[in-house]
């Protein structure tokens, strides 16, 4: 049995324990939380502890679970981790990875650790395609869209706004793109282009709707260069209609071998549940960190070198005659 | 720069040749054969040897490409070739992989070489994604479909009776069939409700057409369970509507983390020519084992086996900062 624990118990830690609760070759000993241990209430039946009562786990903890934001929480929280500890995090600020990386490499080497970075879809499962599809099709363009699903800074950044009671944001692919990526034409394609926003905010009582809308449709960054929607609707229909953390997206390369011949490669998924998923994706990594660190692995790995079979409860002989 | 071998010059091999024409890290040692070399044309210009002049190459090649055909070819030459180089294959005879695998990796582990099997797409790519997919949704059913594409077996079937002048057959996913399992249905399906046969014949003068059509459509095995349409045409018809070897198909696992929340996974490749891409994937799986080789890993290994980012010509640091 690989010894698990899940730090942190937001909609990612909860994702993790649904996934970890079906697994047949782990065991998680305890959920490690920030809070008041006492106001955690865990989904399945498990033991709750404080993130100062962690060093007593030291040896008896196979790999830690870091269920934190990657805005605030995970640079410091993992880095301190792994100096007793094996971890996978779902690190998802793109352009922070390399330093994330170098960070965590260093601590973990030092600490003789292993730390898996980056884990779960984007990035994640749409960092394989991509690199995949580039390594088997070197002459291409990539192209990733996300949604449809519910882009979490998007909408706080409405919540934000003078008047709003709250809103959910959706980031929505836009279909005329796709398709011409899968003709094989290789657009070259805006910001615009490629995605729409479609916002569902509730105001609050007397708020001018029509200024609300027109602060949204302007914000750069955010909104100003995309078509935006916006709808006005109550907290009850909020709460009814788009409480589903659903998400998903696609991962399309477009290429030539020759002149005459063409290829389109595509990896997507169509999620319900994005805390969910992700949180599957991070279990079957920490059985790969088990796996590499009994092996003497040390130091900070992402994706791109964990050989799939690791990911598996499965044998290579399993593996080979069914999968194969 | 890695210098590689191809044996075997047909329609793979020549794909092959293409990718590694375009690859900045290889050089192309030789092409090698089993027929007259003197009758073998390279698309490119490269040395052509006789398969029996290989052994002077002993230490001069990292990586052959066996392109030959698993059912005659393969077993035995691969075998053979192992003995003084490592080697890469498209071997896809699905039930005799762990056979085949065994018989590899003992002579391998002998001899001290590198052997990666079964590289290409199915096996190969959709290997890798059933296995990827199987490990993050484990609660689930996987679903493989082909084409659409030219089947070269069932090609061949319908060329052996007697009238056939020439034939082509298109293995063609049916779309309700793929429509169910995107809808995350879940549909168990039959071999008949999977894939549709499409067959172009060239009969010969005088010969009874609806005696072939009926022949072809209850043809064990190969058609008998499968829902059959054959239209005749001309030779000139045939070639030049129906030379290009394209094909590709469609993995989806679909699945449940809990009760309420269900996601559907998906790769999908259209490729406008099987050969030159199944070359492609060979190539940077060659890169794979050449890299793997240097670490001093000997045996045979399989798509399972090998981290992405061995098959890439980019450091870990470009990875990280430009895919992940």
């Amino acid at each position: 049995m690989i010894n698990v624990g899940i730090v942190g118990y937001g909609n990612l830690g909860k994702g993790v324990h649904i996934a970890v609760n079906k697994a047949k070759d782990m065991n998680l000993v305890g959920i490690f939380t920030r809070r008041n241990k006492n106001d955690v209430k865990p989904i399945y039946d498990c033991a709750v502890y404080g993130i100062d009562e962690l060093k007593e786990f030291k040896g008896k903890i196979d790999v830690l679970l870091v269920c934190g934001g990657s805005a605030t929480d995970l640079p410091n929280m993992t880095a301190d981790l792994l100096k007793d500890f094996n971890t996978v995090d779902s690190f998802d600020t793109h352009a922070k990875i390399p330093e994330y990386f170098a960070k965590l490499d260093k601590v973990a080497k030092e600490n003789k650790t292993l730390s898996a970075i980056s884990i779960g879809w984007d990035p994640g499962m749409f960092s394989l395609a991509r690199m995949l599809f580039g390594a088997v099709l070197p002459d291409g363009n990539d192209y990733t869209f996300w949604g449809k699903g519910v882009s979490q800074g998007h909408s706080d950044a409405i919540r934000r706004i003078k008047g709003v009671k709250n809103a959910i944001q959706y980031t929505i692919p836009r279909e005329d793109a796709l398709e011409k990526v899968r003709k094989g034409l290789n657009p070259v394609l805006t910001t615009r282009e490629k995605h729409l926003r479609e916002c569902f905010v509730v105001a609050e009582d007397g708020a001018d709707k029509s200024l609300i809308e027109e602060q949204i449709k302007n914000m750069p960054n955010y909104f100003a260069d995309y078509d935006t929607t916006v709808h006005f609707i109550t907290e009850e229909e909020l709460k009814k209609e788009h409480s589903k953390l659903s998400h998903g997206g696609f991962v399309l390369r477009s290429g030539k071998t020759s002149e005459e011949n063409s290829h389109i490669l595509e990896l997507s998924l169509k999620l319900d549940s994005n805390p969910q998923f992700t949180g599957s994706v991070l279990l079957s990594y920490a059985r790969a960190v088990y796996k590499l660190s009994k092996e003497g692995k040390v130091g900070a790995i992402t994706v791109f070198d964990i050989p799939l079979s690791y990911l598996s409860d499965k044998t290579g002989e399993e593996l080979r005659s069914s999968l194969l």
